[in-house]
């Protein structure tokens, strides 16, 4: 009966070139890799790699329970501090996954009584967060400071939560943070900024809520994940002491799930250690995504991602292949995985690629793109 | 602002004395475990812990992206068939939690032409996927297949999926699995059984559905997590390829997460292993469980779980600090997170545990129930 079901939904996406397929990659890649997210280019680091090592053989491999039970360990706590001391928050609250961390905090403080205002472009997880909240939800054009102050003004809920990311996963660009945070006090209401893509990069690292000097205000709520330049695995939320003492007691995918396990815990807070004592790093990956939107003749980015839009998918999908066989990866990005219904090529400046790999990328990728 | 909508919330929670709070605990404690949900005992079992090492040495700390860009790693792919193989499937998928891998699947066999039937017992990760999946939802009394049949039989949907646990999380009991895969066969439903709780306990390590002889019939699909017999972290769905083919391209918790760390895949991949080479450690799981079911005087357990209600709250707070006191840690369970509105303490039959361990447990807790 499955067969029946899913085999003509198969035939097409075939049809329309946008069939996925994984490609289990090996552990000794000879590879540029600018797809992966792996931002400051930590994740194997030998710092980081002995610090998870440590670990396992002190804690196991796995956490055991939900944080509620038997799951937060002393490395949970740890890494909650360092983060919320490093970004300028009161507190921070560690979920298995960043995903779950939008999931846990909209659920939380969404309900019939919040307004959720949605930019168009904001993350799947922000999107199923604000499908699952039981709140009225207002998609807004992306980065629309008016259509924002409209729909917050015009509510009957006593509260509000304007949903951004600080810098967009896929096309790259940056919210007008401090422009935001005025508006939402104006009218009240929350600003979660999520930056999975700022944090390590912009602000120095630290992040654009702090570039903004916007960290500790009481009504800027962060989610992060640990997953890109922390190397690791996991999500956080960010922001008063009274954000995290509610979360744990309401936000359902943090209590019924189970806790990062100690391994990515370790291996963020190694990451975060490193990221303190290196400003070069976040740095570097500037430079280097300055010097490839130069290469593919798009505008700069305002963090680690370079987007570069192709014809449509099959085009993005062959460019690709002609760059992984000339020794580099690129991400392909296609619909439904794109704000814009845009396909493209996703490049990622890693803080650890060396110029003359920089300098063989933009080679490779300029030419596959024409 | 956040302070004067959450104070009070606080405050009316901790009036009713469900306050949750975290309690960090070190690595070195002296305890007996009844909390955690390492049912095998080997989170720290050196073979498992060394797999894990070896992975974050090989592959680094994080998995880089999503499993659709660099996160799938030949670990994932071997994971995916040894699980697969082991409990009777055509194909596995890993997700980065059972959570996830709950979302991922019924949102994406979800929608206007899928009714679907849930259990009131299920865990909150099938309660939410049911609100995020646009169907129409049918809650049905616990394990009533009466109710089951009569709403799959008055359906309008082309399509219905029965949302069930092999074995339930709170209370221990088992789902009619047989009975359950013959009605949804007979209704032309699928059949999706959360074996979170089974993988490793029931069918000789197996699950209830291999167990039951049902693992590879086309109408009947699994999910797990790897955080509790598995001694890791993730989840993952099993059934036939064409279902797995399905979830790459559609299940947007799989697509827009970040794939699970390389030190979580093998240390799942060892506790496959060890399972398949020990037969004795479910067995043990049993026994221990019984005993202490005997000596809690409450009905036996289908799996780890041994659930034992109390009056309120407070007093399962209160017996829990006592055994706690006396060296033994057990679960407490209280609403939100009971499926029924009764507090109570929850005990997991590790198969690590010594006789003279369950001797003393049992001892300890008898006492600080009464
Ligand atoms: C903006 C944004 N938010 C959240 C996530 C989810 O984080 P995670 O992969 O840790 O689940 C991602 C990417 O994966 C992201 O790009
Ligand atoms: C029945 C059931 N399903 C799913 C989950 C979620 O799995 P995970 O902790 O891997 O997210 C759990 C427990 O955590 C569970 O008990």
């Amino acid at each position: 009966m499955l067969e029946d079901w899913l085999a003509p939904k198969a035939a097409a996406l075939e049809s329309r070139g946008l069939t996925r397929r994984l490609r289990p990659r090996p552990a000794d890649e000879v590879l540029i890799d600018l797809a992966g997210n792996d931002y400051l280019g930590l994740a194997r680091d030998p710092r980081v790699v002995e610090a998870a090592v440590a670990a396992v053989r002190e804690w196991g491999t796995g956490s055991t329970a939900s944080r509620l039970v038997t799951g937060t360990t002393e490395l949970h706590a740890e890494l909650e501090s360092e983060l919320a001391a490093y970004t300028g928050h009161e507190a921070g609250l560690v979920f298995s996954s960043g995903y779950l961390a939008n999931l846990g905090i909209i659920t939380a403080l969404g309900g019939p009584g919040t307004l959720l205002v949605s930019d168009e472009h904001v993350h799947a997880s922000i999107v199923d967060a604000c499908r699952l909240a039981r709140s009225r939800v207002e998609v807004v054009p992306h980065s629309d400071l008016d259509s924002i102050g409209k729909v917050l003004a015009e509510r009957k809920e006593p509260h509000a939560i304007v949903l951004v990311e600080s810098v967009y996963s896929v096309l790259g660009d940056a919210a007008p943070l401090e422009a935001l945070a005025a508006l939402a006090l104006k009218h009240n209401a929350l600003l979660l900024v999520d930056e999975a893509h700022g944090l390590g990069v912009t602000g120095n690292g630290r992040g654009s809520v702090a570039a903004a000097d916007l960290a500790g205000l009481d009504h800027v709520l962060v989610t992060m994940t640990l997953s890109k330049a922390m190397a690791s695995q996991g999500g956080a939320v960010l922001g008063p002491t009274i954000l995290r003492d509610h979360l744990i007691n309401r936000a359902r995918p943090f209590i019924f799930d189970t806790a990062l396990n100690p391994a990515a815990c370790a291996a963020a807070l190694a990451a975060l250690r490193i990221l303190q004592g290196e400003p070069a790093r976040p740095r570097r990956i500037h430079e280097t995504a300055a010097r490839l939107a130069e290469a593919c003749e798009v505008m700069p980015s305002s963090g680690a991602v370079v987007s570069v839009p192709m014809p449509g998918p099959r085009e993005a999908v062959a460019a690709a292949e002609v760059c992984l066989a000339a020794g580099v990866r690129v991400g392909v990005f296609r619909p439904p995985s794109v704000p814009d219904g845009i396909s493209r090529l996703r490049l990622t400046a890693r803080a650890d690629l060396s110029t003359a790999d920089v300098d063989r990328a933009c080679a490779i990728i300029s030419s596959a793109i024409r």
